[in-house]
């Protein structure tokens, strides 16, 4: 079963609000294996309703519409339906009768415009909406099913769950499906090599799979059709074994995991505290990691130095800027490292010029290194500056050169991999 | 000049990412004077993206995309382009150094998949993108342009404000106009009712007005398309007008402001301080005013009585329920008034049952009373309960009895009305 959305409002177009209707709307869809393959929006006009309509009946099954079912005259959706259906709009006394009886409740004056909303298109189904005013219906032609629900959310997801689900279930016969997704979020590898190792699998139909960018981490998402969750599940992990096999250790988390979540539970597994240097970043990175529960319990001591003369008279070697090669913040994590009484100390010593981007900005550098009671290690990032982007770049990195050290240890210590 | 967007990604089909970027573009057009007749959704397929683009030009005059620019398999939108325009994608040696040139900057290796970015269908207008790698262009096709964007919202706000607006602008010659809204939000009135005072306004074709209904209120939104800023906040103005001509003290502000934020501010004009009891509506009332900045300055004491028998011993008349009249609200607004030393006494006595909804449950009232030295008035709301939305609706209504009264207050002041 193919399915399209089509949201009515002038406010969407205006951009005014943010639609999120659609969005509720897919993820029930994709629980019950109807495919989505297109959402329209249009505003409140009859003839653009119905052309939309027309369209969406000639590529699709079942069209869900929302919005545009109010008392006032803007509201035309059933105008739009009854055009596209070639019939009129009758009266139903059933729903007329529920309009009157929540006016009655509610102490206040019907007006004649309410009554606009017991009219349906003949032959309609009703679809009984208990908790407003707004009626819902479906019309069955032979090109198709159009559905029309309420644009109050509050409504709108009442009358999916409860009524357009169960139809739509039914119309489907045994043939339920689902569609399911997993995220495989990976970190250190950019989005083309990411797809580079995966470039065959990103071919396949059923589970597709697919990448998305965000900063310094790629996102892999898996995503199938079956005719079972368990099956879903079964296929779904059958290919998030492989693409594990091709990115290893890359991978930090499934879902809406984030790095820093990955990092203080590892610590805590590894019974390891970290303290942390920040120049460029300003704070930003051990703000991330204080927003993960009990991070206070991983975390030793955190300090920014804000201005680079303060990291070269502490931390720098001589005339060159401190994070023009590794050593100053390699010196910056050792003294750190033995001042905090800490397991591991993380330094980053980044160049210092305002609003730096990595796409932007003239070339910066942030050098990071990891101190550990062993052995110190670093690595240059061509990234620098206190622009946020480049703040959470870097971070996420220093973040992975933490989480990559800590998977090691685990693994020493003969632990299983935990992600 | 008619315009069209196209938000392209299956996860926006999946329902795991809510569209904002169509939410911009379509507040960036509005600005300029653009209309947007249509926004769709479609996701990572070839055939689907160029039926899509087919279509749009069919019935706009510019279409605009975002998403699907991106390194890997995946990101098809180049493709689409080329074999809507019927054209071959060719490789633009100044994008492949743009990208070399990041790469080497970022000290990272470049993949093979990055020069897939370096290409676009010949002939087209090369967007420069100086934030990202994803390259940006536009085609010029006898039906219309296509302009495609990146789906990075960080990368396609900044191409589509420094680039693609001076280039619709360019391309409107003379003719840039502007689309600008005023939205003057209603309390006392449903829907229905504000509709059909605002009837014939609401025929009007330019400026539009429309209606939408929230929990206890009603928002009037005037819509116009002019040739400048002034004209268009001229029209606005008048319409305006006519719609408070209409609507009267209903009307309690425009734009965001909240109901809350009037009452705050009107008591502060009037150097009233309000005490507040409330039952069923649980202190969301006095949350909502305390979110006002400054409100801690207008509000005396605001109590919560949590359950019905605690009502009815302290204000209850006898066996009956405490809320089958007002005189138990009444009683408590002014023993409220006596005790609190406050100017103003509002108490909500309410029926408690559980997750009361003005459509789901059964029969609920609400009694609110407002004290002053000199009088109290009460009003019956045919609303009970202690649901979110009943919280809502009648914490709404309350606050609207509290406004209009300290607009009398004001007027017998010979002070202007200030909304």
């Amino acid at each position: 079963m193919k399915a399209e959305i089509i949201t009515i409002g002038t406010e969407l177009l205006l951009g005014e609000q943010v639609d999120t209707n659609s969005v509720y709307i897919a993820q029930q869809l994709a629980r019950i294996g109807v495919d989505l393959y297109y959402k329209t929006t249009v505003g409140d006009n009859r003839g653009r309703i119905a052309e939309a309509l027309r369209l969406a009946l000639g590529r699709c099954d079942v069209v869900i519409t929302t919005g545009g079912l109010g008392p006032t005259a803007d509201d035309v959706t059933r105008e739009a339906v009854a055009d596209v259906a070639g019939r009129p709009l009758v009266l139903v006394p059933a729903l007329l009768a529920h309009i009157e009886s929540l006016f009655q409740r509610w102490g206040r004056p019907m007006t004649e415009n309410n009554r606009r909303q017991a009219y349906v298109p003949e032959g309609a189904l009703i679809i009984e909406n208990p908790v407003g005013t707004a009626p819902a219906f479906a019309v069955d032609l032979p090109q198709g099913t159009i559905i029309c629900l309420p644009g109050v959310p509050r409504e709108m997801k009442y009358l999916m769950e409860e009524r357009v689900l169960p139809y739509l279930r039914e119309k489907m016969g045994g043939r339920i499906q689902v569609i399911k997704s997993l995220i495989l979020r990976t970190c250190g590898l950019g989005e083309s090599q990411v797809g580079e190792q995966i470039e065959d699998l990103m071919q396949c139909a059923n589970p597709t799979v697919g990448t998305a960018a965000h900063a310094g981490q790629t996102d892999v998402r898996i995503t199938v059709k079956a005719d079972s969750e368990e099956e879903a599940d079964r296929l779904l992990e059958e290919m998030a074994a492989r693409v594990r096999e091709r990115l290893g250790d890359a991978i930090y988390g499934t879902g809406s995991e984030t790095v820093e979540e990955v990092v203080v539970r590892l610590l805590a597994q590894a019974r390891r505290r970290l303290a942390l240097l920040e120049t460029n970043t300003g704070g930003a990175l051990a703000a991330r990691l204080r927003s993960v529960l009990q991070a206070e319990q991983v975390l030793a001591l955190t300090e920014v130095l804000a201005d680079a003369e303060t990291v070269a008279a502490r931390f720098g070697g001589g005339e060159e800027a401190p994070w023009s090669s590794p050593s100053a913040a390699v010196r910056a994590a050792q003294e750190l490292l033995a001042r905090s009484g800490a397991d591991l100390a993380l330094a980053l010593v980044g160049s210092m010029e305002p609003g730096g981007d990595p796409y932007t900005a003239r070339q910066g550098v942030t050098q990071v290194a990891l101190a550990t009671p062993q052995d110190v290690a670093w690595q240059t990032h061509h990234f620098g500056g206190t622009g946020e982007l480049t703040q959470r770049w870097v971070g996420t990195r220093a973040l992975d050169q933490v989480r990559r050290y800590l998977l090691s240890v685990l693994r020493s210590q003969g632990l299983p991999k935990p992600a």
